[in-house]
């Protein structure tokens, strides 16, 4: 007999008919014997309805209504989903953040999870119930309803597992796992048996979104095996392992991501002095901007170029940014590009494996992709291209790295 | 500066456009002084949205998680509601039951308020705010959210109102008050400026669905002025008063209340002896159906017949019990009539003034309506008679004493 924390997307719980399937799942595995504690997002489209009467009213509503507002969505799918069991002859209960009870602090909205109290938890564990918990709702000491953010339902259901000593956090979602690559873009990508945390971050941070990537820090830093699963079909998913070591020969590259979402801006021929970097970041920085990859040229005759690059949704912002401070700076006009995109390989395997950047490029150069930017990390190497060759050049390193579904790169663990 | 709870029924906010125009309301009234506490129940049409939702999954849901899935409407107009104020400009803050708190007993889906903490409110008061609070809930002991039952918002503002020793409660509504007839029946139904409790009451009850039955019972208890206004139109409403004493020269009739929703069922030939009616009523009774009008004839012969009126839903289910017992209590044969109607005369002045029961007889005999049955209270006449004279008896009633607009029976108080 195992603890278990389930949790299900907005998809999962999307319509009664999907409630009901998700219910006969959890009635099935109930009868196995484990113990499960469920934790559920709002029906499909249910936060965004909310949010779009509340944007009716005011661009910009105090943080703590929109809470009292939004956290409603969870409350409604739990309750149904506990009615669903319950026809099933499952005794089920439902629990709101504030009955578990998840403490966060008051920053409305974003709210972070300070402390679970399991007591009530496991009595009705103890009960033979299923507990069915809102995800994305917290309380603050105030008795103040919060919320986590988007996508923060991963992230009660790892903070639960975590408070609960769960064996496993099994995320239910509409995809059966973690893949190499996106299958929309390269037919032969092959999902993942498992993966590290650390890949997993990278994987998320650039667009994979299978998992909210704060729900992924969360549970590498308190070591919680976390396995992505399909609602709609069975399978065994993709188990995020806690330790590398507990991947046998462990492949080079776990996956290639990538990420449209960027936009690149160039300061064109500001002086090239010790702080220049810091006099152009810091106000895109206080202006709560994030900055991903940064470049700066080789300096010639005293000017040089500084590059970096943001969200596209922060893109205009951070223009109005550089036209303000384009004077003090001395520098002598700005430059930006939307049409860019990156593309990363990502695998603790490189640690010890020579040679991937090499394969990468070579891989690029060979279907003349050509690389604006260059990032790298322990576990990861990124390029900024022409987003119009993204498709072509994830294709190709997908390929050069042997990760493709009829090639011999096995990645099971 | 008075302190006045207010409470907007479903359709009052049920689109962003009408809680905007509540919210224009009371940003008026606050702006004159006034302390308030808001008390509104779900947007319309979304408390039967959510009920259907649990119907699909089940036909008897589970109680406890049938409040917690109801129990969202309020949340969601009450924060929208708060948004709306604070882009006027005004300080507010909404509160769920449990926030208040407004402690219940432990019965899901009809729970009855034991206490209300004001300390909170009172709190939020003196901070300058308008304090909008979640009709239909409240929380019991175990911190379970409950819900009132239907029509649960008004007592929630009349609770509030007693808890906080409110100068007044103003339930908004979609009819601007209390009139002596129902305006769709009788052209020249008026107004009524005031009416008592007992009055109200006994209107209530007749199917003039203003206010709920109980939160009349309420306010009648704990002497809490209320007062019927519209939501749509400006205007005095009609004041419930703690007091016929404050009515100076009570009209003899408040006004002429009638309900369609009876039916007719006579057991013939039972043995006219004592215990008869008990050995009718009494399984009636355990079956939970309410029992209106009795009448038992005058015995012939050792033989009577024995007549009631329950609400028409209830034919059926009264009828199989008949059917059932006919034969153990000895009756030749039952009858049913579901084409029945009630009409009322409702007034304390009644009390006082004689020969109201002749000028009602009278009346209702010029027209050529027969009367089946007749019950009578200290301030309420009422006959059972064929629902195609409904209107006939309602409108030569309403004439009779004198209640027609163009008349001189003037209800101001």
């Amino acid at each position: 007999m195992a603890l278990i924390v389930q949790k299900f997307g907005g998809t999962s719980v999307g319509s009664i008919e999907r409630i009901e399937a998700v219910a006969d799942r959890i009635a099935k595995h109930h009868a196995s014997g484990d113990q499960l504690i469920v934790v559920v997002s709002a029906m499909s489209g249910e936060t965004n309805r909310l949010i779009g009467l509340a944007s009716e009213i005011s661009d910009e509503p105090c943080p703590r209504e929109l809470d009292m507002l939004v956290s409603t969505g969870e409350q409604v799918s739990m309750a149904l989903l506990a009615m669903s069991l319950q026809k099933r002859g499952v005794d089920a209960i439902s629990l709101k953040g504030s009955q578990v009870a998840i403490k966060t602090d008051s920053f409305h909205s974003k709210a972070r999870i300070k402390d679970i109290d399991s007591t009530r938890l496991h009595a009705e564990l103890s009960a033979g119930k299923v507990v069915i918990v809102a995800g994305f709702q917290g309380v603050d000491d105030q008795g103040e309803t919060t919320t986590l953010g988007r996508g923060g339902s991963d992230t009660s259901a790892v903070a639960l597992a975590a408070a609960v000593n769960a064996a496993e956090c099994q995320i239910y979602t509409d995809v059966d796992g973690v893949y190499t690559t996106d299958p929309r873009v390269v037919d032969g990508a092959k999902r993942l048996d498992s993966i590290t945390f650390e890949e997993m971050l990278e994987m998320a941070s650039m667009g994979s979104k299978v998992l909210h990537l704060r729900s992924v820090e969360f549970a590498g830093k308190y070591g919680i095996p976390v396995r992505v699963l399909s609602s709609f079909k069975d399978g065994p998913g993709t188990l995020i392992s806690v330790d590398e070591d507990n991947l046998m020969e462990a492949p080079t590259i776990a996956g290639i991501a990538f990420n449209r979402d960027e936009a690149k801006l160039t300061m064109v021929g500001v002086p090239d002095t010790p702080g220049i970097a810091y006099q152009i970041l810091g106000p895109i920085g206080e202006a709560n901007i994030e900055v991903d990859v940064i470049l700066q040229n080789v300096g010639d005759e005293g000017k040089t170029d500084f590059t970096f690059t943001v969200s596209r949704n922060d893109l205009s912002r951070a223009e109005a940014i550089l036209e303000t401070h384009i004077s003090e700076l001395g520098a002598m006009e700005w430059r930006s590009d939307s049409k860019i995109a990156k593309v990363s390989v990502v695998g603790v395997g490189m640690r010890s494996h020579a040679g991937v950047a090499a394969t990468m490029f070579r891989a690029l150069s060979e279907v003349g992709v050509n690389m604006q930017m260059i990032s790298t990390s322990e576990i990861k190497i990124s390029v900024i291209i022409e987003e119009k060759f993204l498709e072509l050049a994830v294709r190709a390193l997908h390929s050069a790295f042997g990760l493709d579904a009829d090639e011999a790169g096995d990645t099971d663990a």
